[in-house]
């Protein structure tokens, strides 16, 4: 930690900061600038850092010298996070595509979608039992009607299945069904869901909230791994800006920054961050040249009858077609699918 | 609802359309124009906006004539809103502080405090229990401990008690001590706890989430009021921006646009959108001016050593000047502090 | 500057760093923490600011010390500036008020408007007389027309006049008939027009650009007080962010954060930042309340016909009592209109 | 366009707004909801556009049905455009990449880059004369010398060469030397400069601003366009969101998006998008995959010494290494580099 002291700052006051730090157990080092004077701080820097030194007389700035994460961080684990879901490695050489409806309709509707994509190469099946809905007029899911159709056509076609998990009393429930649970980008920092799935050995696959910061994200997933649970596997979804053409803007420069900033895996949904099935190709296939590590795409055999988010559900066809394009875009380089 | 055709939409297409909604009940008025053909819906506007129509093939656009929005808005309810938090009354002439520290520490914390903050002359007590920290390693919260601070103090000084609660399953508990939920802008769109919460009869203030559109806000509104509960406080906050001197930006033009589409009350808190003290007084100002109902302020006596949100924190002694100032602003406007 | 090196940095690296510092003619300063080594420069940042540092083998980031502005800053100059238009002074205890209508159409409707803001105590007059377009198809301004009807009506009703300029070949022609400039959003960065005015000794009024920080507004002041014009004065009218119910989003802590990082006096624009009349008035009380100098207000008496914005406008009447109100609020905040 | 009323209007206000349109010379039909009563205007649209309708008594909302652009739009012109610099078509199969330093320096330092990424494969080069920098105290480019430099270097190498233009009284002088303009993000919506560079013949290379829409970037393409001259290549750098581990966010679906509503050709520059020298090969190669037609992308053998925007800067063997990704990505998508 380096504290910027203000240009007319008193011996009286510089000592006061030393002793605050000092009472930490901290070390201090003094270096009188030009302009400045700065004062070093040594030691462990988290103690500091949940200080508001700022409110100290006499301190212009504070800034910090680490990371706010560890665990999640590539420093604390430099080889690649691999993360298992249901027997599907999600961190190696093989880029994975999940795909399903937005929301889980009917038995029926699930199976005929989950054959579909998994004979185009989806290697699991996704799909909402409780739907985060903007509107309380929205469908909102089958609930647990809809986790047991999840887990039926799992076992008929082999494809693990991840869905997402809301509530924090439905951690245990979502748990006897998935493989795999789905924090949505709106409970990125819904800390109390954090920890509750942080406790389950299931792998987790935590979205990007809308308006949180590549450093958020890690944060929200530093929560789950000091929970204990290290099988998190981020996804960039877009996040909020002015641009309204595009629901949402996907931040493909989150996936190489990731890389470097963390050892875990990342997967990319194209399908909520155009918000529209037209670009969802072209940004499926971005996102592999960017160096992803899966997929998340919502696919509906009839968009126009969806319960959910039909304007960004490709078609069986399209989607089977666009599998063909990605996987030359995958050997291009260097990867399979 | 206007659904707009494409150029070369086909009349078989456009039967197409007048079919799907015809199914729906309602009727179709079709206008051409040069450029353009589109088609008019008549009746329940709600019934189709859950429809994907841009999927359809010949639609190229489709847009609302209708505000997504029903029970929240100025239209279901001609009057203002007026919302009684322990015998406190927001949304009439006079303008309601809320105050206290971000966090609950200790219970002499609270009470030095707590009568810090009425003897300048704010009407409600605010405090943290369990607090939404951005990292997993700082301090959470007293939990069950801070609400019965809460409640202790509350009864000492006759300040009825606001304070967040975070977790669905809390809220029985939460109710059993505070006069008021405040449900955090992390939570906006947690739609399980705004159901649970709507399920009471408590007052809630709920913080605009910082990528929330107003729209968005009073849609969240929206679950708490089709939920059974009416008493609803809406709370500008700040949202997230790209400026960074302040670590959000208020977004003041909030208060008369809410005032114009909602019958319910709104109130500010400078502390937060600013995320820092030495702004907080010109913002609290700023935000009676502009036509709130009341604000909500963080107040500490020693900020350096709070466990929460020091830097964003007045000493009493500012906070009382600040109500000095926030007493002549709101005569010159007409209402009172 | 501190510059932070990589934990694997080598001895080699640091000798590296250490000479490209020293041929800059800077001291540097070794510190050894616990996971990292640091390096603090010793002598004129901004030599080492245009570097970038970055690239530089085995550093991992590089963070300032100072600010990057120098003469607008308020270490620079510690008492508030106060620039005159035209026998106007902006920047004292009184809030100045600048009205007109957002383009000038013809000579009789600027007259009426002129008499009429006049009357309800405007001090300056606004107009444009080139217009920055979004469309090629819409009114561009009545160009040189425009300011003789400018000069003609400031020297009938005796208020100064301030008007855009877009174009470094018109500062010359707009230099001959308007008492100051004013620099728009769009321009904000157009360094070669910044350094046009900055070659005049008229004033210049100068808009934050949609998404500019404050930083990168006081380091476009920068361009024009370097160039030897020090009669800035800075506009706050909104930035661009995701909520699209207000045109701008008003960042009023602008006005606070200005005032402690500069010298320069802080005006805002109501009009520009909400894009719709209705929410002028209460943007323009909280600008008031929250500190600012001045205000630029724009009237027209009949904004159904208005060539340009008049969405925006106020009608005389509103603008009459809108100016009874800023008294009473400038009064019970210890200025004066 | 579709005219929403509020749900009270009168009929005399439904008469004035139809007398209103009337007088445009366009015709209006009614149409009465079960809760709105709406307009609709048959007719050219753009007469309206530039109307304040939402003004007028009795209005609530004013709803656009076409597009405000139409030169630029795929309506206009439905095969895709291929614009020619100097011998080098931008609009193709081929995928066009321009390389160059970001500053022009030296003679010297200009031949060594441009033969380096000629060598690898890059058609035109870029560089710098006038730069627009943020600090007043940076280094400002070489001007009319770095322009001369530019063209003994294409000269000599072959390479058509693309350099920025800031100020309109330098279109002439950059005309007599370069092969394309480039307007920059800055100056997206500097009109002056962009009527000024729609009356010469040259291509012009059109950045994004950064606080741009997709629709604003096609605005300003329009206004070239207007001016006569239909060699436009839009390029997409990175917008400003609230992210800040990169410069700006690379918003790669405007890549799709400008396709399928324009027919100028998409270039990217994951340069000054990223910011980072490290994350634009990864970005680079996702901007082949989602369908670019070409990519603008800084190289530097000294990135150290560089005098601008040293970070973003690959060194010649990286962008070497690159061109060999990009060829084989491209060959993935049927295209070719």
């Amino acid at each position: 930690m380096i504290i910027v002291l203000k240009p007319k700052v008193t011996d009286k006051q510089i000592k006061h900061i030393q002793d605050h730090i000092k009472k930490l157990g901290l070390k201090t080092i003094i270096s009188k600038g030009i302009e400045r004077t700065i004062i070093g701080v040594i030691g462990e820097e988290d103690i500091l850092r949940i200080q508001p030194l700022e409110v100290i007389e006499g301190v212009e700035k504070v800034m910090s010298i680490l990371k706010p994460y560890k665990l999640a961080s590539r420093e604390f684990k430099k080889e690649s996070s691999v993360i298992d879901i249901g027997g599907v490695k999600i961190g190696q050489k093989e880029v994975v595509v999940i795909a399903g409806p937005c929301a889980v309709e009917s038995l029926g509707q699930l199976k005929k979608i989950a054959k579909a994509v998994k004979k185009s190469g989806a290697e699991i099946l996704r799909g909402g039992a409780f739907k985060p809905r903007t509107s309380p007029y929205s469908f909102q899911g089958l609930g647990e009607k809809g986790l047991e159709y999840l887990r039926k056509v799992s076992d008929t076609t082999g494809l693990p299945v991840v869905t997402e998990v809301m509530d924090p009393r439905n951690v245990d429930l979502v748990d006897k069904y998935a493989d795999a649970f789905q924090i949505g980008a709106r409970n990125m920092q819904n800390f109390d869901l954090l920890k509750e799935v942080g406790r389950t050995k299931k792998p987790i696959i935590l979205k990007r909230g809308m308006s949180a910061t590549i450093k958020d994200l890690l944060m929200s997933a530093e929560y789950i791994l000091s929970s204990g649970n290290f099988n998190v596997i981020l996804c960039e979804r877009g996040i909020r800006t002015f641009e309204d053409v595009t629901r949402n803007t996907l931040d493909l420069s989150a996936v190489p920054v990731i890389k470097k900033l963390s050892h875990l895996p990342v997967i990319v949904d194209p399908s909520h961050a155009t918000g529209n099935w037209e670009f969802v190709p072209s940004m499926a296939c971005a996102a592999v040249a960017s160096g992803c590590d899966g997929l998340l795409i919502e696919v509906h055999y009839n968009p126009e009858e969806a319960l959910s988010d039909g304007i960004q559900s490709l078609k069986p066809d399209n989607f089977d077609e666009l599998m063909k394009s990605l996987r030359k875009i995958s050997r291009s380089v260097g990867r399979t699918i």
